[in-house]
């Protein structure tokens, strides 16, 4: 153990606990009673509540060796806001369960809530409850978010109709990049003390892999112009995977133009420099956080104001299927070849 | 891989999760939206909404060579339905995030599953969401319980006061030493093909361990008879360790009789086969899943009424700290044996 380390077991659970949930103001209204009970307690008033939960393994989810546990931390809660802004609601309340086995120490623990911690006063969330547990393998880490919505108001995966606009928030491929180029500098620096990579210039696609944001901003921007979507879903398995969501909940089709696909020209570099297919990354790449919206053709103008936000196609009747539009005009299927945790084993 | 049995990759994740979670009918007006999009939509009305979370991993919480997946499941849902009882609350609705390694198919997964679904037709409560993982290692499952109660009347731990009454439901100890059966036969039976395990007489106890049930009765029993306890919570890591709880949280002592705990006699028998002190096992074996509860010394009528329902002993001034008197009159200081996840590995 690094010295200035101290084992979990010293602390024991409870004290653990103890230590990672100290002063924790609460910042919502909503929220009652917090960490140290058999529950929390909340109350959203007139209001709908809204749940989403996420796990996320070591091995499967993130790597260690090039994952900063702060990092991991923010993104893990990132990840859990993102899903309740995509339902058009504020979230309110996370509750963290964590599982570490004996190599963690309290300091890493403390590392990785200071990551969550960060998240929550960021975006005006209040951390609740949890469970903290050993664990012979390695890093668990599952959360789960509470948010609220003016009731009725929630945005789900299934209201979308034939004419919407498709539209999507900021770009994609650029976390799915990101994770390339840590991989490779992990392959190349295998062994050698004191390598140092090379990230300049590679700055945006890290920090869409290593600490993304949730579009926050983008959910406030539709409320102050007056813009309710039809159907709303955030990209987290890759835009072909979530367009064919969409399209199944709400039992219609689409059509996405390429050339309308936002790109950073960090991501289109390092594809070029890795050889990829950068559509291909783009629309499959996962890990974006971004949202994938629809809007009535009436809101068209109403969108075009948004910065941050690109009209990348339409809805059409369901038999004319999920596909996109080509640079020279042909029309290839959208299939889902989104990150799949059960094949990756 | 066993004849009949379907490899999670041949589904994946949204195969699986569409298969474990059809034929769901939603039994709460509360829950608005279940499974299927980002987040699930609840509304909780006049009403405070309870959120607690548990953890459970294989290999520390539970060992799969003697827990049958469907008990496992059952099991997984009721300690957090426990929790929701414990604040005086009705659980309403559970996410259930698993993370599954490559042994696992798709059956195995359905009858884990069985035994959630199973907790949630018993206890009323709607599955809403989940997450579906592959894992490098071993089973994780993740679930998180939201509940209700009326406003202002969730029962937290840090309301008992001086001469209040302490009253336990059911009986202790028994879930440990069904568990110290298990893990004897199990070690009994190594290499050993077709052992039968000799379980007669020892039916309780095994229930106890491997399929408990969460106290809804008692809440309601309270409720009938009017009473409001000033503080609540369920025993899950042994009643010493939530005597200190209580304790603490509420700023008060207390003093418990030996001869008032609760105890089956099938505990008792098997404690005298392993020689294992009685009291130690009931106060400090944990996993019962029993409600202790303080109460106004003016309810001691209405609660000697309630069938199931043990007084145990009393609140005290803090200066007093927290004791049991034994059956010899001595006052021994209650410590906390209760089981801890991290001196286990």
């Amino acid at each position: 153990m690094e010295t200035g380390q101290t084992e979990i077991s010293t602390l024991g659970e409870f004290g653990l606990i103890e230590r990672l949930t100290k002063e924790l103001p609460l910042k919502n209204t909503e929220t009652k009673l917090g960490v140290g009970d058999d529950a929390a307690v909340l109350n959203f008033g007139e209001k709908d509540a809204l749940v989403t939960t996420d796990l996320l393994l070591e091995g499967i989810h993130f790597d260690l060796r090039y994952v900063p546990l702060k990092h991991l931390g923010y993104k893990s809660a990132i990840v859990n806001f993102s899903d309740i802004y995509a339902m058009n609601g504020t979230p309110r309340q996370i509750t963290v369960s964590i599982g570490v086995s004996s190599r963690f120490t309290v300091e890493h623990i403390e590392e990785l809530y200071s990551g969550i911690r960060l998240a929550c006063e960021t975006y005006g969330v209040d951390l609740v409850g949890g469970d903290t547990s050993a664990s012979v393998t390695g890093l668990v880490i599952s959360i789960t978010c509470i948010g609220d919505v003016e009731q009725g108001k929630a945005v789900t995966r299934s209201g979308a109709k034939p004419t919407d606009i498709l539209c999507v928030s900021g770009d994609l491929g650029a976390a799915y990049m990101g994770l390339q180029l840590l991989e490779r500098e992990n392959r190349v620096s295998a062994g050698k003390k004191d390598f140092q990579p090379d990230f300049a210039g590679k700055e945006y696609i890290l920090e869409r892999q290593l600490k993304p944001e949730a579009r926050k901003d983008i959910i406030e921007e539709l409320h102050r112009n007056g813009i309710t979507p039809t159907a709303m879903m955030d990209v987290s398995d890759g835009l072909s995977s979530e367009l064919l969501h969409i399209c199944k909940s709400s039992g219609v089709g689409c059509r996405v133009y390429e050339d309308r696909i936002p790109i950073d020209y960090q991501t289109a570099l390092m594809a070029e420099e890795f050889n990829m297919n950068l559509v291909t990354a783009a629309m499959n790449g996962g890990e974006d956080y971004e949202l994938l919206f629809t809007v009535p053709i009436t809101d068209n103008e109403k969108v075009e104001k948004i910065k941050g936000v690109t009209m990348i196609g339409y809805v059409t009747k369901p038999e004319l299927g999920c596909a996109m539009m080509t640079r020279d005009g042909a029309e290839i299927p959208v299939k889902a070849q989104g990150w799949n945790a059960f094949n990756n084993v």
